[in-house]
């Protein structure tokens, strides 16, 4: 019988099976950041335990609140500061060379085909669309990661999802994450593994596909994954140069990890997103999507672009594409965070920083902040934001505000307007 | 019998003298940031008091922590913004527009010489730098301010300071300030008007004069003035070029504010700059301070270039000019805060932002921030921060922190050594 991607990295790490319900996985990475991890330490601390299986496979940011906003955040960084440097953790990243996580780690080369990686953050599984088995865990598990490179896991059924067609421009990964995630609910792929397949991931960038396996938490999946190919090997072609002849001979090698034509599914859903319009949320729950045309004019309060699902320099590009020469409505306010300094860079050599800056946006640095209401752009009371994050549960962003999810397009467009609006009335 | 500039201010605004004590003064601008404003709006609302005296003489920001940073800092900013909106206060700088208080209105020209200032913030005295009196006071005589645009003031003595000699290269307005501060102590000139004079201040541009101005509350004093001149009508230039026929007939007319050569003061202190090296604080009174030789070596954590005293584009230039083709030590963290969106985009056109980036700074919107251990800095238990800020009260910028307050350049040699350096061995 053959095997899905997931069940072939399984295979790959696998430790132990105390029992049929759980195997035992060796983790190729550890990635940390300083609101799950300093408990993790803490707790380690005060059972004598505070060792770290492998110093090179555990990478560590300050991403969620940077820099610290009070005593409480500056102590969860110093916590992390001092236990990076206790245990010789090189790729630790601190305020000026952080960044958040899911972009920054990325961009390092941190993962690769076949990886199993932890994190204590939900949107861990971003990771998958480099061909790995990436989940966001309890902070038990990631105390467990940290100590001994494993971790535990129900061996997971696979959703394959094939998404066909070709996209209208100004709609994007977001735009069809959102309306698969409209499909599936919110509870559709619970304790499984979603692998997007099929011509429009296959001509998607890194970017793009980050975005895409970014979300599949808010079907419930454990993991969103794609297969990894020339798109894969060239992304990461700077850091695994020296182990292959050419780009070519990472592609064949890669193909090692893809599914098995008689792999078994737990189900497959076909996608075509030829006609799909932009979509957005409403109400508190990812999968309460619509097309942006039944949601266009509800007014908004503040523009939210960054975070690790579309805080990306394509997604800059795209925002800015629209925000040239135009200006921020009177009363809504602005706010950009490239998600990594190297972002940031790109973004200023392009003049994408300048042009933000003259349509009278925030430019704040890289940060999760605001995405989940920790700092750096919490809503008021009443107030409406629209936002390229990845969630809009209750109070996500500040008690009492709301959060319509969206493209950089999207949010763009709603910014020079004031109101929700489809982004193609400008492209 | 001659008059001083504070004397000669007081007279022209003089509303009331219910007592000897106390004289009530008519106000020119009422400044509102969303610290301490929102607590007096909330009173004027309960009273069934919500207006305001003139809105185009309030001028309001949104700049201790923003973006907020919480549901609290939110609802702040919230309250003025709703306000500012009800009353048709067009002089509202929220996220974007938005920059540190007392760099961003100067630079909208809203203080001018003989001007009549208050403000609930400490540091308001910045703006005597322009030849007016500007106060910072408490929530109760900001709430008169708004409503009836007076304030009750005793008639202030003046404390002349005249600054001799020529200061050396590496050397600047924040030494100066620092060693007057020293010399007079925290206690020196209270309840009195500080009158900056003499031939450094005459070739000092605004923002050295601002710096100036801005520390002069460090020892006590309600106010710091410079006598307003050639320099003063040039900053001020695109905003009163209609009311003179050129610069000189301003320069002439702004004499009417000068202190009268009888003018009698509380006392005159002469100081000679010549030789004065570089100057740090040391303890947690803006008093304790040192030649930077005296501290030379001491480790620090973090660099934080910004604030109030030195956000401006003179600041980052100088920084600028120490950081270029040099990097962060290791282990130290760079934060700097251009203090308005101006400055932070003539420092992207001035190519110092990617100096700051590329040194490994991180790169922060304008904010008051970790200054006052409000956001985006703050420190940790037994951390220490080289700081261009203005104040090293016991746990100012986070619990258990220590800042050395410093200047520029002073601030960029310690980000590069990692430890408390003399600036002119890199310059």
């Amino acid at each position: 019988m053959g095997k899905t991607i997931a069940e072939k990295i399984f295979a790959a790490h696998l430790r132990d099976t105390p029992s049929a319900e759980n195997m035992v996985l060796d983790l190729d990475v550890v990635m940390c950041h300083e609101i799950t991890t300093p408990i993790a330490i803490m707790d380690l601390m005060a059972k004598g335990m505070d060792k770290v299986f492998d110093p090179d496979r555990i990478k560590a940011v300050i991403d969620h609140v940077t820099p610290a906003k009070d005593s409480k955040t500056a102590t969860q960084g110093k916590i992390m500061r001092d236990w990076a440097r206790r245990h010789g953790i090189k790729d630790f990243f601190d305020v000026g060379a952080n960044g958040v996580c899911h972009a920054l780690f990325p961009e390092k080369g941190f993962v690769r085909p076949g990886y199993t990686v932890i994190m204590g953050d939900s949107h861990t599984c971003t990771h998958g669309a480099f061909g790995a088995f990436a989940a966001g865990v309890g902070t038990t598990d990631l105390q467990v990661g940290i100590y001994k490179g494993v971790c535990s896991f129900r061996l997971p059924q696979t959703l394959k999802i094939a998404i066909d067609g070709k996209l209208q421009p100004g709609v994007t990964a977001k735009d069809v994450i959102l309306a698969i995630i409209k499909r599936l609910t919110v509870n559709g792929a619970t304790d499984k593994v979603i692998e997007f397949v099929g011509p429009v991931i296959d001509a998607m960038g890194m970017a793009a596909r980050m975005t895409i396996c970014n979300m599949a938490v808010e079907a419930g999946a454990t993991c969103g994954i794609c297969l990894p190919d020339r798109v894969t090997a060239e992304y990461l072609w700077p850091f695994i140069k020296d182990q292959y002849a050419d780009i070519d001979a990472a592609v064949a090698d890669f193909t090692r990890w893809h599914s098995d034509a008689d792999a078994v599914y737990a189900g497959t859903i076909q996608v075509d997103v030829t006609d799909l319009p932009p979509q957005v949320t409403f109400g508190y729950k990812p999968d309460q999507v619509k097309d942006i045309g039944e949601m266009a004019g509800t007014p908004i309060d503040q523009v939210y672009i960054g975070s690790c699902t579309n805080g990306r320099i394509e997604d800059l590009r795209d925002a800015a594409a629209l925000l040239k020469d135009r200006r921020l409505a009177a009363g809504v306010r602005g706010i950009v965070t490239p998600a990594t300094p190297k972002i940031f860079n790109e973004a200023l050599q392009e003049g994408i920083i300048k042009i933000f800056m003259d349509a009278g946006f925030c430019v704040l640095n890289p940060t999760c902040g605001a995405c989940l209401g920790m700092s750096s752009g919490v809503l008021a009371e009443g107030e409406v934001c629209a936002s390229t994050t990845n969630r809009n549960f209750n109070g996500r962003m500040g008690k009492g505000g709301m959060v319509h999810l969206m493209s950089p397009y999207s949010a763009a467009a709603a910014a020079v307007t004031g109101a929700i609006t489809d982004p193609r009335t400008f492209l």
